[in-house]
């Protein structure tokens, strides 16, 4: 099968990476708008060819589109309308509201497949392409209903190549859901990077002094703004109400230490503790 | 060389592990208020015998304190008291001024070295003891000036053997740095974790969105209880305001949200990705 991925970036150069890999694509033509990505990504083996956007959709039976949200967004009902009747076109964005309210309106919205591969690092760019970065890890399909059943088991087969778990989601859900458990701790580490760096103006301190603690809290820190600003655009509201409900209970932990108050301290941690329970 | 160990945990236990390891320690007594740590500890083959804090003090050139802070304020005296005049003290508690405060009434004071190894793991109790847990990481001796100097020189070759560099700083000044690059970690994402929990009472959300993201940003949460709340305790004010600072910066980036100031959003994140200049 021909696949055309749509940013080579970490995660549309791990996709296809592991589907030249697996035989799952004949052929992978990839679209960047980015020329040193571009070369980095044929020099890497991680596409067969670099096309404009038009020739290399018109080629493709799967489209695979692994850009910023804001960009997905404009890009999803343009490569529908190029696509032909057969041709699937799935995103990897982060957030999947909006990009579902702007698919809603496209005459082939049962070409498209609204998807979220639970899966990175804090790098970025063609060469941290990772043909492993998805393994056992969990893909969310969105408002599936919405697209048509050939569409989604096409999909799921490209999850299957990736070895993921796949579950369902209506896209407002996972907004919410997401902004506690992935987009949350990237404003947390992006904050406690700027507040230490901040007071820290002797940087050296940090370097001796910050124990790999620090480092696991802050890893997130280094993520690309250019990823994570349109993210924050377009989830603010559920990312705004949690940031919200973390600084009330910040504050309340504040309050304890102010006030002495060992025993809440002892409780919230011991609250805390249970999420290895959840998480290994 | 024998030494005492007081405190079989993941600080301790790693220690004499070490120790024994290289040979520094001809034999290594373990000291411990509880029953199965003492057991593990020999089953390990941590420490060649445990026996009661006054036997086991008497019989050594230098004992390691590796016990909750604020234990540690109560046993540093004690300790020093038991001690034979040659007899060197040491402890490794995660908060320096009420350690020292305590210590500088004792007419033995030369005999007390005050320091901080940097190192550790959420992981607790003698089977987290890890004999290359200190390789290269940093040491903080606090008011080195105040401690005999053959005490400080035995101290420094302790963490030679441990292959931890070894830097200086007055004991209030390490309290509030620490509160930057450790304390603050810590508090952060005890309360992610507690937020997430609260807020996503159907836990398998969790277990299936979580990112590795989210597994890095709250792994501190595992971190005990019983370490964490007597460190809260005693560095309470320096932790506090950092806390403050830290509810601030939040509460800026929210309303960056709130007001959709993509351009204050992405400002911030490139400050933050700075942060990978000073760590690794």
């Amino acid at each position: 099968m021909v696949i055309t991925v749509i940013g080579l970036g970490l995660i549309g150069g791990s996709i296809a990476k592991r589907l030249k890999l697996t035989g799952f694509a004949t052929e992978v033509i990839g679209v960047d708008v980015n020329p040193n990505h571009q070369q980095e990504a044929i020099e890497l083996g991680l596409v067969d060819e670099v096309l404009p956007l038009e020739e290399a959709v018109k080629r493709s039976s799967l489209v695979i589109i692994a850009i910023p949200v804001d960009k997905t967004v404009d890009l999803v009902p343009e490569v529908l309308s190029l696509a032909s009747d057969n041709t699937v076109v799935v995103d990897m964005g982060s957030t999947k509201k909006v990009i579902c309210d702007t698919a809603d309106n496209h005459p082939k919205r049962m070409n498209f497949v609204a998807t979220h591969p639970m899966a990175g690092t804090e790098n970025s760019g063609p060469t941290a392409a990772d043909s492993q970065l998805f393994e056992n890890k969990t893909a969310i399909i969105c408002d599936r209903l919405k697209s048509g059943k050939s569409a989604v088991s096409l999909v799921e087969q490209l999850y299957a190549e990736l070895n993921m778990n796949v579950i369902e989601m209506e896209a407002e859900d996972h907004d919410v859901h997401i902004a506690y458990v992935s987009h949350l701790s990237h404003v947390i580490s992006f904050v406690l990077s700027e507040t230490v760096l901040d007071k820290e103006k002797d940087v050296k301190h940090i370097f001796n002094m910050a124990g790999s603690g620090f480092a696991s809290t802050v890893r997130l820190a280094k993520s690309s703004p250019d990823m994570w600003t349109p993210i924050f655009k377009e989830n603010a509201k559920p990312i705004s109400d949690v940031i919200g409900t973390y600084i009330d209970n910040l504050q309340k932990f504040k309050n304890m230490l102010d006030t002495n108050n060992s025993e809440g301290v002892y409780e919230v941690i011991e609250r805390a503790n249970s999420i290895q329970k959840v998480l290994k």
